[in-house]
């Protein structure tokens, strides 16, 4: 049986301006669960705005951490010192790098997440040959859950049975073409530019939120 | 016939403090061709020591880019914006990220340089299994170069085969036990600890730049 977290709404935080970033999280907080920042915020502002995120909401520093363990453990080292308390780190290149992210996300009590497969195309190519075992491998380590892809619903369905007793976060709805019923089959989506480039980015987290919320209304009365 | 281009000594700077990493981009720099920087010196000490350490040498921005396409073009936007003149994106993820990648890097005239496979033994689990198309994917779209292991010489011997015509870099040498043989087979050695670590930095990258030219000598004469 699969267990049933409460499932959660992600705001995906890729702007490039520190002001306007934390403008948006602060005016969508009550409907976020987690922001998730990736690499072109923290390079454009620094790293002190995951601190400075964190106050508003969880944040997940989505890193995709894909180098040896030497570097890997450095990157999420530095996440979490800043307040991060989860990060995203690539399963396909072993599971050396991601044995060396979790701990160190295990002296700070944080998350490590593993990347199945993209929600791009080019997952097609390579990832999603291996996207099954690399489940396993989080499963086996210990990680807290994976990230699986809202566009290929199929793949979803089948990374979400494996990794039963992960959270399972799906991003793609939106802009990428992922389908909201992903919010079915996942423990939380990751939204990014269907948010904060809405004319109303509460409105829209809010509405998101509502419909998250129906889901689970719905899986608990099953 | 595999094209010869002038080996090169490659300093992985992977320190975290800004002023050691200036002084020992200064101190070495005559021997050293270009200086990679990675995740955990920019996010400890910000973007712009890109630029000062151009100033230097040729910066390589060891991204290990493995994003969808959206972030992963502004992830390489970001590194060429700041000054440097090359970045490293994953092949893994698919052709559609390096496309990406490669349109920013057109805009700047810059270069980019796709893993094969990483030294790290986790490579094994997945990564071996596709270098070899992701090699052939990267001389395909017109990249640069790749990166191979050092750590595996078989591979790298196999690999520059394939990539006949690309730059081929190989990290991995002294700290992860790779053999300086992996001279022979690339075009160039990405060295870090063991210059960055040393008593005199200087002189350790002295002593790898003359065993890389009497390599060089040494292939031209053949």
């Amino acid at each position: 049986m699969q267990v049933e977290f409460m499932k959660e709404l992600i705001l995906a935080l890729d702007l490039l301006d520190r002001e306007e970033a934390v403008n948006i999280a602060l005016d969508t907080s009550d409907f976020v669960d987690r922001i998730k920042v990736n690499y072109p915020l923290v390079l454009s502002v620094g790293i002190d705005v995951v601190k400075e995120l964190s106050k508003i909401n969880p944040v997940i520093a989505d890193f995709k951490i894909a180098d040896i363990p030497y570097i890997s453990s450095k990157i999420a080292e530095i996440a979490f010192k800043n307040g991060a308390s989860a990060v995203i780190v690539h399963g396909f290149v072993g599971r050396d790098t991601v044995k060396a992210v979790l701990n160190v996300a295990k002296e700070y009590s944080g998350e490590v997440y593993v990347v199945s497969e993209l929600s791009s195309e080019g997952a097609e190519e390579f990832m999603i040959k291996h996207s099954i075992e690399i489940v396993k491998l989080a499963k086996e380590l210990g990680c807290h859950g994976v990230i699986a892809p809202a566009t290929r619903i199929d793949r979803l369905i089948r990374i979400r049975e494996v990794a039963e007793g992960l959270k399972v976060f799906c991003p793609g709805i939106g802009f990428q073409g992922g389908s909201l019923e992903a919010i079915k089959y996942s423990d939380g989506i990751i939204v990014g530019r269907a948010i904060y480039l809405a004319t109303n980015p509460r409105d829209e987290a809010m509405k998101l939120k509502k419909i998250i919320s129906d889901y689970d209304v719905r899986s608990n009365s099953l």
